[in-house]
């Protein structure tokens, strides 16, 4: 009896796809998750196992899990505790996911939110093999900081993070100016992406302190790409963001931190809806930028690039599972007629973080040259 | 049958307490809801109405509601939709909460979180009548950046968030040097709490706009007390976060911030046992520290401070439902011993952030003098 089971079982786990292994039990609270919280954890396949507290629930389930499979369902393990594990593992680097409570929508009280989806939704992290780029180390660190400006525009007071490398502060530095990256969220996402999920800050720090890029400035502002209904991308010209943008923000940044600020020394690049935008201004103002990137954005065709000599270097990236030969040939036709450009695929990620952590650190080296 | 059902209703509201009164119809979003997010609401009153969506939940409460009646129970009004109002107005100002679907804590989806009982809950704003001190005004901002420093007696990295006042990073205030306060969290917070929960940043700025202070430093980070168990105050002496804070942290503020670096241009304050850190730490470290502040954290007895001449003022301060007279006989004590001391005790508030927010308003002009 037991045998046949198991047997159906294998057979069961066969259909779930070549993903199927034996798990191993080598499961640890992911590093994302709040103070003295044991779950979600992930072990060293990449599954992710949650446990969620909700005694007198029905159903629980939690959005993620394989594609197409709806995520997973959680067991009742008795004593109200909620038990569940990916049924595969999962790309590494960051996910973001929910829970869900006899259907209504909730985080897992085990993690950090982060801004995705145009919510505050819980995130986990699957060990990445690289992971040691964007790690916390004992080197100089940058700060982010939180800039509020005025927008009269808008007739608001907006928001911006500007990461400022080590030794910015410092009183021998004070002379020092920086060129500047101007580089943007996606759709759903905030000017918070950039630091919480994207490490902006480490990924810089390290390889600073590896002496693989000079020190240069990052501004993250939020898109406004976030007002669009899907279906409706091609109302979105970005014009409002581009007078904040262009007219506001980076005359207030000029003005309040050290900054080179000639267009040679400025770039613009986004992830997403953010190369999207990233493509709509630069085009438009291409007395303001010198060097654009898309990260899993899209590509610019070689006719939009009026003049060569308006951009000294285009980026365009995405993750090996999303469009990689788009972004290579695009690449190749950029550089046949003439204007320089680098693509770059992330091995093994769809589109997600962990492919725009590696865009970053591909990236910053073509950069201010 | 209409009728009598009312009069059973109004019974009913009499015996909730001396509160109950009509409940006014002009509840809006609360303002720290999530973007888009319509629910909960506040009414001019300070009631409090919370709406979740759990199709198929048995029970949904509220954390929030009257002191001693345990929350908030919502009524499940057709279609998963759960809608409650708390019993009574709520105290002005900031609180945490939670929801408990079916016996399980989660946050509400409607509003953002705020890191407090050690972990991130959410949070709701009942607007006070005097809140203009803390808006957001077309008025210079200063920046509120992280920081990140290597700490070798914990062999971690740590993090801090410094607030520097609007024209820090402009080009003619290069030489200028300005004070520092080291400004502390309370027990379940942690180092965001100043900023998120307490608007520390906007406080300042409208201060220093309107004249009232001169700019100042505030830095803020985790002073390490959430790592004690209820029942063990006693064993808290804050000697690992008093080497943190004055070997490791000052030092890094001091060579990475145009910081005026003596004891008489150095304040240290909190809230709560923020504030029982405080002392512990500025009587210990009389050579650093001019200026101490107390909120809702207790006083110093006289006899504590051994020579008068150490400390130029000790600011102390509660809110009026918490223990008003201890605090005000404590600064008279201290006066009476020939130390300067200033209360404050704050009109209508609790052991909560709306009483810590004005208590900064009414310690800063007090400080660098």
């Amino acid at each position: 009896m037991k045998k046949s089971l198991f047997t159906i079982m294998a057979a069961m786990a066969f259909c779930l796809g070549a993903n199927a292994q034996e798990i191993k039990e080598d499961f640890k609270p992911s590093e994302l998750n709040q103070p003295g919280q044991e779950y979600p954890m992930v072990n060293s396949q990449g599954y992710a196992r949650f446990r969620i507290n909700a005694p007198g629930a029905a159903q629980v389930k939690v959005s993620l899990g394989l594609g197409g499979q709806g995520g997973t369902t959680l067991k009742h393990m008795g004593d109200g505790i909620w038990e569940g594990t990916t049924a595969g593992p999962m790309d590494e680097g960051f996910h973001y996911y929910h829970v869900s409570i006899d259907g209504g929508i909730f985080n897992d009280p085990g993690t950090n939110n982060y801004y995705g989806s145009c919510r505050w939704e819980s995130g986990i992290e699957i060990p990445a093999h690289d992971a040691d780029f964007y790690a916390e180390k004992n080197v100089p660190h940058g700060n982010v900081q939180q800039v509020l400006f005025w927008s009269e525009s808008t007739k608001q007071l907006r928001r911006a993070f500007v990461y400022t490398p080590a030794g910015y502060g410092d009183a021998k530095n004070q002379k020092k100016k920086y060129p500047v990256l101007y580089l943007q969220h996606g759709w759903g996402e905030d000017e918070t992406a950039w630091s919480n999920q994207g490490h902006e800050n480490l990924i810089m720090d390290n390889m600073i302190a590896a002496g693989e890029i000079d020190p240069f400035i990052i501004v993250n502002t939020y898109g406004m790409c976030n007002e669009i209904k899907f279906g409706h991308m091609n109302d979105f010209d970005a014009k409002d963001f581009e007078t904040v943008l262009c007219d506001e923000l980076i005359p207030y940044i000029d003005a309040n931190f050290r900054t080179k600020s000639d267009k040679w020394n400025r770039a613009m690049a986004g992830l997403s809806m953010g190369g999207f935008t990233t493509t709509l201004v630069t085009l438009r103002r291409t007395e303001m930028f010198g060097y654009y990137g898309l990260l899993s954005g899209g590509s610019y065709t070689p006719e939009a690039i009026k003049d060569p000599k308006q951009v000294k270097h285009i980026f365009v990236s995405c993750g090996s599972k999303e469009n990689p030969d788009g972004v290579i040939k695009s690449a190749e036709a950029l550089n046949a007629a003439g204007v320089k450009a680098t693509s770059f695929v992330s091995e093994g990620t769809a589109h997600e973080f962990l492919t725009w952590r590696r865009a970053l650190k591909a990236m910053a080296p073509l950069l201010f040259k």
